[in-house]
């Protein structure tokens, strides 16, 4: 698995021009009252505001050009927690393809219901999404012509993902600090291979629910063991850390921080106050973590990724 | 005051190129959730991803480039209950001047800090709209040098919010129905303005709180008294009409819908749901005069203008 290939600042910037016109180049702005919180010079990018209301949807789509390209396949099998099904989904119905995504028997409806209007045949099986990902691997067993998308181990997905960062770094210069979410890792990663070349004085802060914290751990210890699984912010959900994408962390990534499921929901509601946008817990896990290290990132220049809007109603009205 | 110049569609075009470059050239998007509920082909225009949270920043930034061409003036003075207010203080920003807007004792407290982080001098004053504008008036009487603005008899502010409509049309072909919200009725009108000439299938229809049926009732009447003015859609609240908006839409707006409150309510929870993105009252106020043309819609393309995301906690947590 850490073998597969690391892409490079070309293949992102190869993906960029195959996935920006499909999806939407995503504002990067200033709010005074996060400025006065973090007593920083902060931006968020409203990935937020990205279509399926998610940054995934950038890997899903770059995917599934290259596999259609080298691949006979008939269709896509994946596992998710929501929003990189949605993304998967939506790749297949662009590329005239079926889809099944595998999803745990609590996912949040909202991205569900995304994804069965996209046209994907989604199943629900298992507690966790672990159990949910092993069931889409037996699956793609019988499926020979279903390419099996890997949620997390897969290059493509990072490369695609990636592309966010670059537009980042494209419209706002001497970035101190860039505050990303991770799940299973990609987003971080790819934003952790653009920095690196494109702005090397940022440094990439990962972030993550301390309820769900196998990523943290491996990136921390170099140890694939199951941690315990039980954030509230379904985006952050998995009891196992991937080889690949942990990988590449350990390699770039400059720092990583756990948060509480009690600050990441107080964030929610920060950012819904000074952004009046919808910022799901995964993405609202940024600003957890920019206050945590408040003191460090004091007047700097500091970028919150905002990955995604996809809260529901029963999980806003529990915040409220 | 219905001598003032009609904006034409090429007055249109010019301010486009003004105020394109300024604004946030927000995504025009399908929700198949929507379409089911409407029975329709309907498309939403997130003007609720518009920086500062709302369409009307494209009046203030048109009405600033012009004004301070024109006149000789030291600062701008206006009245609102939001989100006008707000694009005059940012368009007095980036003209470097002050600016002083006054609202209503009652004014939503997440658009008065906007206002203020964007350096105006925010006076409440009067329990209503209509107090706080006469109010802004008497004040510009003794300010010679600030420019008065008023929020609806106004072409510049017509002019410039109408770029929207020109996105949609842009971007989007066969519209039958544009849905847009009426407060004073600037939107609206630029609505009507723009899809005469470009798209004369489109019927543009008006919308309401029956709560606060001042301009409806000046529409349909021709008669400019007070009317009641009580709905919780800050954005549609003004207990009078305005004879400018209202000349051109008595000549060019094809249907106005009244909805209640609880419809305004009910369609800012659909939206919440079904885009996962924040929609304030009077954006809601679209969709809500949809369901109530559901028959007469049916199979149409639809567009729903979503002006505006500035609601705030206190609001949702009521709905919720």
């Amino acid at each position: 698995m850490t073998n597969l290939h690391i892409p490079s600042i070309a293949d992102v910037i190869g993906a960029n021009k195959i996935v920006s016109p499909l999806i939407h180049k995503t504002p990067i702005r200033q709010y005074p009252e996060l400025c006065d919180l973090l007593d920083a010079d902060v931006w968020v990018k409203h990935e937020n505001f990205q279509i399926l209301g998610s940054f995934k949807v950038r890997g899903g789509i770059y995917l599934a050009h290259k596999v259609v390209e080298e691949d006979d396949i008939n269709g896509f099998i994946t596992a998710s927690t929501g929003n990189h099904g949605q993304s998967i989904a939506f790749a297949a119905k662009i590329s005239g393809m079926p889809s099944k995504v595998v999803v745990p028997m609590k996912a949040n409806p909202a991205k569900v219901s995304s994804m069965i209007s996209l046209g994907a045949d989604v199943i629900h099986h298992g507690n966790t999404f672990d159990e949910s990902l092993e069931f889409a691997e037996s699956l793609s067993e019988k499926e020979k012509h279903f390419r099996f998308v890997h949620p997390a181990n897969e290059p493509y997905l990072i490369t695609g993902v990636a592309t966010y960062s670059l537009e980042i770094h494209e419209n706002i210069n001497n970035v101190d600090y860039l505050f990303a979410p991770v799940g299973a890792g990609s987003g971080a990663a790819g934003a952790s291979i653009v920095s690196e070349v494109i702005s090397p004085k940022t440094k990439v802060i990962g972030s993550q629910s301390e309820s769900s914290p196998a990523a943290y751990l491996a990136w921390k210890t170099g140890k694939f063991s199951h941690a315990e699984n039980k954030t509230i912010a379904e985006g952050l959900a998995t009891g196992h850390a991937y080889e690949y994408p942990i990988n590449i962390l350990q390699k770039k990534l400059n720092n990583f921080v756990l948060v509480s499921d009690q600050e990441i929901e107080n964030s929610v509601l920060s950012l819904l106050k000074t952004t009046r946008s919808l910022v799901e817990h995964a993405g609202a896990a940024t600003l957890a973590a920019a206050l945590k290290l408040k003191k460090e990132i004091k007047s700097k220049r500091v970028i919150l990724v905002l990955s995604g809007s996809n809260i529901t109603l029963e999980q806003l009205r529990k915040l409220l």
